[in-house]
């Protein structure tokens, strides 16, 4: 059997290896049309920040060896055609015809099976300037190394990242460890769009404190040069931010051309159309990973997910089903995502609130809920965590989380219960590995199902820090009540016209509280733990309209008075 | 309504807060022996170690009050009735006597509801020497409290602790932390009795590493006295181990005294009973915490599940279902537990392989897995996971895992997979957060399903370490071979009469192979990736018994050659 992979990058390089395992007589080609093959691309950003020097760190199994062509050769007996561009797909003759790039000279190809693993390029925007020394992209090795040698040679100082996204911020990380001063451009009134605006926001403002400067509804309107180098970017509001370094990253664009070419059919997003066992209508090729639409397991929607992990799992799918027939499905993906930068940790998966209310969901429930992420004399680092589920049903539908502490293991719960579709009346008894060194009694997680739980039963009716700062700006007639302990108070406080009652104090100072029963009074704390007890307190003294801001002054995106 | 709470540790002062949260007129009250409340006892050790000093860490909130008798009067408007122990029940009069435990004046306390949170008592077998001086247990504030100061004063150089379960392995890393040179005596063939016994092993050599001695398989006979104080620690086989300090940790034992001379229920193991809303067979007595029994929810058993988690847990349920009648349910727990113990974390959930052929799976089907937990570059450290599931239906039962690297993660996710009653086939293709930081591009999570999945299919014969070694004490007719490099080679092998073949040129040196195609051949390497590719290779050579040492090096629980 002929098993022809178009891409040697995750899906390809993957598809290939497991191939091998599971047919040693199977004559594989890879044809890559980049020099490297099977590179670790989500490492770029450590590589140019400097995390590690080696660069074939990138391209090395973990005992060590090269993953170039004749480790693939030599080790997995694959033949990998390295700097080879596929240029057709002849579908009646089962051939491909492909290019060495360097030489120009065409081959053909023969194939029983065909995998597609064309990837994706990154989207380009048509701006003056965009062939100026000094703009770049991350998004090859090619592009990691250049951007590691500007960055080690000092070539620029201030860079300009067009696009606010997942790579925009790996970019960010990378350039702001290796020294370079930042302004990110994002047009959209955020960053990291796939998390709901305030919890993006807190990311903003950690980002704002490591001295990234970030414009938001800004557009990049022209790549200024002076003597054919980058000189600096013009925004469309006609501010000029000075820099030596652009690098776009306003997404990638599934690259479906191939396929396209040879009558397959590609998705309304770009990426090649596949079923569950990522086959193409034509059942001799199979397509894997950035160049595929693949499904939204929440939404059910059929878009392209250009994400490494999926990109291997997917490999391995077509790899299994190329052998032995159509055994193996991919069913899909929930939707995760997350990045470290600076120190801090931002993800989300499934649904963000945005997302739901897109999807046609109008009864929703959310829960924002920031504690420490373990107890405070094990080192507990803040964490926010914002869920969203289904009222009607009482569904999980995604979460998104920001902070210093442990990040990546609540997400990867959460993705575990869009997985199972689990619903928080699932979640609310969690039997989670605790011990002080991992988290608190109560896991953050399960914590914030029960805010959810709380709210979805009526003991507890939540504001958001948004809806707050609304109602503050449209000076409405709201008693906001703080109720930390003076010392709190002194060192860090809203400054909106709160009043300040310790919890503890509550009791014997109701003589502060509103005459009117029905008066908005709107609780808080740090964490809004005691906020929320003080909202209890509050109802059972006959207020009927008692609102606890979730998250306290921990999830509080806009700037405080101190 | 007045709500009486017995025992103000984890679940009582749990309900007690929650009832007030939810019910600002009852009238609360919490009986507690001894001097403190709502104790983070888990932290403990972590205070006795020297991870911090200040005790009053241990009864904080996160805003730093201490959780005392005033703190509960003031702040949540419960009385706490500490240093009081309650010594009967009157079902049908609906009322506690309690004792001061100093005066010794009594007082009754009538109740509506009735929450028992009497906690669990170290069990302590009847040793001669058990009354010395230097004898403890680690159980109270005042253990932790006696231990630190043990430590702190250098009164003790060489410490015995007898039972090597999670508290004893704390316990350990509490004393080694301080400075104290450690024996535990188990009497199992294993410490960590919840994981496997090649997994406690891995865990038994890093201790060993540390320079704990380990004595399995050894009963304490006798405290050896010296002028009153401890002086040794004699074994069944007549050994003495010299030293000052005993800290006997065996288990605990639920306390269901009360309840039970009540007329309440309790099960085989001790327990209180109750039903899925923690309330006893008497509708206005609930209970929780490690006072009562709870359902497995794999096994269906009912067992104590002495954990400060599921404490806190349920006395959040047996609030609700106090002041709103039976609302909320406490299905049960999956069994989860972790410890951390010289950077090396150890942990399970769900059923070891030796605790599903206990429960009668005959039909199971393991993975042992080992790699890194996230890409080389990015600081990797050894995980190791083993995996149980059902071999019909293909359910997840189980997972055990021990390493440096991020064992917390992967065990939360095998906790969700067992909440949600997942099987292997839905876990091979799981959406999980990854970034470099975090992972490898396939979790090892999802690496371990892989391997499982690979079992399952018949594509991968595995056995495990175990199993080699007794072929290889057997003297068994068996090939190993070992796929490394020569370099890995030099630096650590087995030293078994394995054959060194590098996977890279096992296609060109198959005159080393045996030449009966129907010997059995175990292949390996460090974590057996590539011993997995090598036995591909061979089986498509003809061989027909080609198996892979599942973990490879990595898992290899005894000594080596090198």
């Amino acid at each position: 059997m002929r098993v022809l992979i178009i891409g040697g990058s995750a899906a390809g390089a993957k598809a290939a290896s497991k191939v091998r395992r599971l047919d040693e007589h199977a004559e594989i080609t890879i044809i890559q049309k980049g020099r490297y093959l099977s590179m670790a691309s989500c490492g770029y950003p450590y590589y140019i920040g400097g995390v590690f020097d080696d660069r074939n760190m990138l391209i090395s199994t973990p005992a060590g060896d090269q993953r170039d062509s004749s480790f693939f050769s030599n080790v997995k007996n694959i033949k990998a055609l390295v700097g080879t561009e596929a240029v057709r797909i002849d579908r009646a003759e089962k051939t491909v015809t492909a290019r060495h790039r360097e030489s120009g000279r065409e081959s053909i190809l023969m194939y029983d099976k065909l995998v597609l693993a064309t990837g994706a390029d990154p989207i380009f925007p048509e701006l003056p300037g965009k062939k100026l020394e000094g703009v770049a992209t991350l998004q090859s090795m090619e592009d990691a190394e250049y951007l590691k040698k500007v960055v080690v040679e000092r070539q620029a100082d201030n860079a300009v990242i067009i696009g606010g996204g997942l790579i925009g911020i790996e970019t960010c990380e990378a350039l702001g460890l290796g020294g370079v001063k930042i302004t990110i451009v994002e047009k959209e009134d955020q960053i990291l769009p796939f998390l709901d605006w305030e919890m993006a926001k807190l990311a903003e403002n950690h980002l704002a404190g490591k001295g990234v400067k970030i414009l938001t509804n800004a557009a990049a309107a022209e790549i200024v040069g002076d003597g054919g180098k980058v000189a600096g970017v013009r925004t469309a509001a006609g501010e000029t931010i000075p820099c030596e370094l652009v690098v776009v990253s306003i997404g990638v664009r599934p690259n479906g051309r191939l396929a396209k070419e040879a009558g397959l059919r590609v998705g309304a997003r770009g990426g090649i159309l596949v079923n569950r066992f990522m086959q193409t209508e034509d059942s001799d090729i199979y397509a894997a990973g950035d160049c595929v639409e693949v499904t939204n397991l929440v939404t059910h929607a059929r878009q392209p997910w250009p994400m490494g992990d999926a990109a291997n799992l997917q490999g391995r799918v077509v790899a299994q089903n190329v052998v032995f027939g159509n055994i193996e499905e991919y069913e899909g993906f929930v939707g995760t995502g997350i990045c470290k930068v600076f120190g801090c940790t931002v993800g989300g998966t499934g649904l963000s609130e945005k997302m739901a209310r897109a999807e046609g969901y109008s009864n929703i429930i959310t829960s924002t809920h920031a504690a420490p992420d373990k107890p405070g004399f094990m080192g507990a680092q803040p964490l926010v965590i914002k869920m969203i589920a289904d009222r009607t049903t009482g569904r999980f539908l995604g979460m998104q989380a920001v902070g210093l502490g442990d990040v990546a293991k609540r997400l990867a719960m959460a993705a575990m219960a869009l997985h199972g579709r689990l619903s928080i009346a699932d979640m609310v008894n969690l039997d989670l590995p605790y011990a002080p060194p991992f988290s608190p009694a109560i896991d953050n997680f399960v914590q914030a199902v029960h805010v959810i739980e709380n709210k979805w039963r009526g003991m507890m009716d939540g504001v958001s820090c948004v809806e707050v700062k609304q109602k503050l700006d449209d000076k409405a007639d709201v008693f906001l009540l703080d109720v930390r302990g003076p010392e709190e108070y002194a060192k860090e406080r809203l400054g909106a016209g709160e009043v300040l009652i310790p919890l503890g104090q509550l009791r014997s100072k109701t003589d502060l509280l509103p005459k009117d029963k029905a008066k908005e009074i709107i609780a808080f704390c740090k964490i809004s733990l005691r906020g929320y007890e003080a909202a209890c307190f509050l109802r059972s003294m006959g207020y009927t309209n008692v609102r606890v801001m979730e998250g306290g002054l921990m999830a509080w995106p806009y700037p405080r008075l101190k």
